[in-house]
């Protein structure tokens, strides 16, 4: 996949593709029919892989569920429709019959979407691991790089780089916490037309099996574990499992965001105290031969400033999921969650690839640092306020220089995770 | 263009598709190439057109400009360059030179989205269009359909379904409206790189013009006209271009939602007063056989829902708009208001199918008017009012009949447009 | 009013403030009385000015209001009660009675609504004015003030000082015609219990007129002009009123916002090309002695922040007023279109304030576009273009001052509004 | 408090106030005060309490403060100024010239907020608990209770009350999760003018101590122990301690609104299978006597429809928060907090009521089940599956009646925390 209206799209690969959603609603079906053989609920022969069944659709499949989609709102009904007469053409009218018995649309797609999320966190929780590691070297080797700390945009007391870099892994590490959360808890979807899994139970009674209600709850269960996703009691209408992947997905962008904020001033050239690492063709404009913009910084910027708006769409979704299963709100989130979680994947690549080669200008944050004047204007004060005690000591040595002021930044540095 | 995440994609077709992005940026590198021939700021030979310029790519080049866009974070610079590198191998150096002189990656890609966005409100206004006459037709055939009015989801007192599709048409025209409004006044942007267009001038002065300033604004002038869109100065970071149209586009969204919601109440079966058109494939369930959903609601709230988000992104954007080209707001806004336009294009086509085939149950809505014991209660109140006056006439024939309370919803109707 | 948790929100004064919807509410109780009573539909002595009905209730009768509110979830049912009581109290027993006949909640409320619009578009109008002005000047003060231009954050080419404030300017425009048309449009509700105006049909019908209808209608339209508002059909469900204020508000606050934008930078100790009006008390720091903040860009920047989800709400509040009118919806826009409106006015005094005083420095602009080599790399290669042509004229005469390459920002900037 | 654009308002009682804000932002000045004093930094005498600090602001002074928080964009410069005068014109100046040593602005207001947010999410908490012991019991009460399952708006399937009532619950549950959490964790804001905590440091330098630095984090960790709130390394341009809970706030809007959604469906007359509580006062029409509207439920829509917007601006601001303390993200949060949270409690007292007094038609809910003939379709179509195999049996005595169907039902309400 890519998207010339979203550089840099490509890097999310193949996570939430229309064929990741495919294949994860192809598992769920094979998940399904594997535990009804194995309970005894559906005949022997009828389980199928889900290998088995995507080696029956082509592209031109494919194409058709797409638009066939329309029809009933979802991608299911073509989809087991186009599964069924394959596998009556292959001679498997009884596996054919058996397919998607006791499960509703929403569970194939909604099962589909916990997938396609899975993958997405799981790269994002290596992205953001990659970061966390290149900021945790960048706070400890910029321990003593005195530079400038500005609040509302001016000058105010000195800092150190660490000191920066340490708060924006805070920030990555909030993230990290977030998307590895929401990830160890992505659950299956299996509720069936309405979230009464009853079609099932009534395929235990009919089999004559002594607890049906039983056995299809343990098949609920036994099916999540075999995609990797949690269990969970059906969600239909409580979308908590979305919400939550989107306010990780949020989150995450706006801990990079602000890292982008931060470097787009920095990189500034009046200002001049870092630069974004220098690639092929990166940074070019197409009228100015020597230029060399942030472009990092500025699509990591893009990224947040689409993602709360997606986020707060699943929440509206959440609101409005009514029934048993909903009229429109449901159909809302497919799309926008793949977006949201596309485009933070992508940020995280350029955000990694951002701090990984940052380029820092010690001498020019110290020099700024030590030119401005009264950076150190909050310290005399306090200075007066303790001599005039009567118990100030006179530190004659550390007069003008910052460094010796800022030994506690190390400090917050170090002790971040447990201040 | 289809989605397996947003069924019916496709009915938006190639609107802000790839290739039409790609053939708005065309258009303008070939509209102001000859442009510049034509005032003699550029050699005689070196004007090419749009089609020459297309049939330089293929397939392959596509893709590579795609990926390659994330380099400089726009897609103008590989486009440029592989154009040229095409020209060149075509022999055709000297248009390679000139092409793109005095332009900006960001005039190249408003103007496309614009032209993107022309098509788009285009097709939006003569669904709306389609809309319009069929909500006027329901208006007119139902006059005198009395039904329940509702207001907080309890009975009221009678409506007629004439002035209840008369509301739906008063919001469809609100749309119409601001959809044409914002379609006629689509600008070119024409302003190098930043927007001074001094390049240009420059050559003017170089090639001994005159007026050379005079010449480089009639250049922008006549590349918009040629173009069919509206002249304007530079916007780099005004964009109310771009938020205008994403108003409007909400605007339509949610005038068509509103409908969406009205429809999806009308239709649940102890309502049903109301019925979807039924079409072949359409409504149908992946697990109960006779059910029949109403998707085409489903489908037009799933936009509503989503709307709104983008929406709002476009102006955060504008907010963000800084310096004299954005650093990631600008780059916000290209898929946003691709999906914001496409999806209330499938919204609006999903919503001229609803209004043109509706099924409206004329028996079902005046039984249950006539049973709803209280409807008409406000109305006895006021009689009572009126008759402790003294002045009351006993209006007798139309004791419990609501449709002779009626009359003045006809009127309402009528006068819709002059209140 | 004023809001600790909003800095300068005093500035907006009684806007959308509670006693100003109660006199809205109030206002249109009582132009509706005085139409009952001039058509021959109520009784001669009924008619209560609003002023009358305002001095009724006293400060305890507001704040009960207020808390009965929550029973039917409108203001309007206790203030009804409220002043029927007062009423009778009064002696004014018919008066009492007729009172509020034929209007519904909605109309009461919403009309209220458009009144406080009306109000704070107006002053909007005049502080986008008043900024329109300053800018205006600015723009002519600095047709020659050369700066850096910077796209990407990074230089890129010369620009006027005059072109960027012309660049302000053209958002102030465009959000003033916004407001301007959302201001001239503003609609009264008289719609009575479901849009159907009925219960005042009935009354005319009662009293024998020939047009009960026809007077209904001609009762609602002078009702409106009565308020300075426009006539328009009942719009309970037809929210565009709603949403064309929201987004002029947010049109408004992204121009602003924008400009802010700009100043933040600017006024950066790196850059320090403009510097906000030093004011008493503004700009301080609680800890830090001589620091001075971009405070008035600070507040600005804050609600351009807000503002777009507050109108996105609208849009989706309009996308679900259903049925005749809505069951939640309708009451998620009040609060969401005051605060919308208030901020956008404090926005607006506290851009009025900085451009008005926005201190610009002139040599320190020249100098950095001076010092900046590359700035003229872009005209460079374009004369290397046309030289290599034979046509090219030595203008040595402008070699290194970028002030002969910009002449024409100043047509840019005369031409801004006829391009 | 109460608004009359948020009927209900008063029921968040005093959660965020004005006075709420400055009780918090005192309390921060006292306990840092006191820390100050037991390590040795500032003079014994000059510790002062939060009560004394309240006592010796009065009315006026209030009112001046928020007037006076413009000139520096908050509150905590005429704050401290206003008590420095209070306690110098006490006689205390010692103390007056230590208050506030070593914070920042954004540390009293931050630490502020997340008081106020620790009193709105313990009494969220209380609310979802209650909410969660009703869902219970009608969860348990209803188990039996055969209704018919709606999906996309039509008659699917059977389902129990009982199960839609544990589908609430685990949406509340969710929520309460979500906010316990949130509230668990946290954190006040100590990091003096830029996060350094550096002016600390060198009172306790100054002072002569041994680990100056180790004692600065002691006192920031003993600080927030003592206000009842997390340590934390300063957050200043972190904000995931804002959007943690902006996000679990939207989540608790959403499960609750997603409640409203089925009780205004189930209330219309229509359906008839809930009624809301009826009340003094609850429910009614300015102008239908008889009317009773589901209020509870409307109010509580309203809420979910505006809380997503609210908790995108704080994601918004998370993003845009730059350098040390950020140009406007962070001035955009508080009002955007505080009306979250106001109206997610308010939202939550609704809810609360609603649930509890919850009318339930039984007898509605079978009648339909019965007479909705399809109902079954989808178990007739398994049989006839099952029964092809030659193993089915026939379990005759089921026949028409639902409820035979359900009881996993049972089981999965039972079950819905360890499915």
């Amino acid at each position: 996949m890519s998207d010339l209206f979203w550089p840099g799209d490509e890097r999310a690969g193949a996570l939430f593709a229309d064929s990741a959603l495919l294949e994860g609603m192809v598992a769920l079906e094979a998940a399904w029919s594997a535990g009804l053989v194995a309970h005894g609920l559906a005949p022997r022969g009828v389980a199928v892989s889900a290998d088995e069944l995507l080696e029956l659709l082509d592209g031109s499949d494919v194409a058709r569920i797409t638009l066939d989609a329309e029809g009933g709102g979802n991608p299911v009904i073509p989809l087991v429709s186009t599964l069924r007469n394959r596998l009556v053409e292959a001679g498997r009218e009884e596996t054919a019959q058996w397919l998607h018995q006791g499960l509703s649309s929403q569970d194939v797609v909604d099962t589909a979407l916990m997938l396609c999320a899975g993958t997405a966190l799981r790269r994002l929780e290596i992205e953001l691991g990659t970061q966390a590691q290149a900021l945790d070297a960048l706070a400890g080797a910029h321990r003593g790089t005195v530079m400038v700390g500005r609040t509302l945009t001016q000058h105010a007391v000195p800092i150190t780089f660490g000191l920066k870099a340490s708060g924006w892994l805070a920030g990555v590490e909030d993230a990290r916490a977030s998307v590895a959360f929401a990830h160890s808890v992505l659950p299956a979807q299996v509720g069936g037309a309405a979230g009464t899994l009853a079609v099932t139970v009534e395929l235990g009674r009919r089999r004559g099996l002594r607890d049906p209600e039983g056995v299809t709850l343990a098949l609920a269960r036994e099916t999540a574990a075999a995609l990797g996703l949690a269990p969970a009691a059906p969600w239909h209408t409580t979308r908590f499992p979305v919400t939550r992947v989107g306010d990780a997905l949020a989150t995450a962008s706006s801990a990079m965001g602000r890292i982008a904020a931060d470097v787009l001033t920095l990189a500034r050239p009046e200002v001049a105290e870092v630069a974004e690492p220098v690639g092929t063709g990166r940074g070019g404009s197409s009228t100015i031969p020597q230029k060399q913009n942030p472009v990092l910084a500025v699509l990591v910027r893009r990224a947040a400033i689409t993602a709360p708006g997606l986020a707060s769409t699943l929440h509206t979704a959440a609101a409005f999921a009514n029934d048993e299963r909903p009229d429109g709100a449901w159909h809302a989130e497919w799309a926008t969650l793949r977006d949201l979680a596309r485009r933070t994947v992508v940020a995280a690549a350029h955000t990694s690839e951002l701090v990984a080669g940052l380029q820092v200008d010690v001498v020019a944050m110290r020099e700024r640092a030590r030119g401005a004047g009264a950076l150190l204007a909050e310290r005399d004060a306090v200075r007066g306020l303790v001599d005039a005690d009567g118990t100030g000591r006179d530190n004659a040595a550390d007069g003008g220089d910052p460094s010796s002021y800022l030994g506690i930044t190390d400090r917050i540095v170090q002790n971040r995770t447990r201040p």
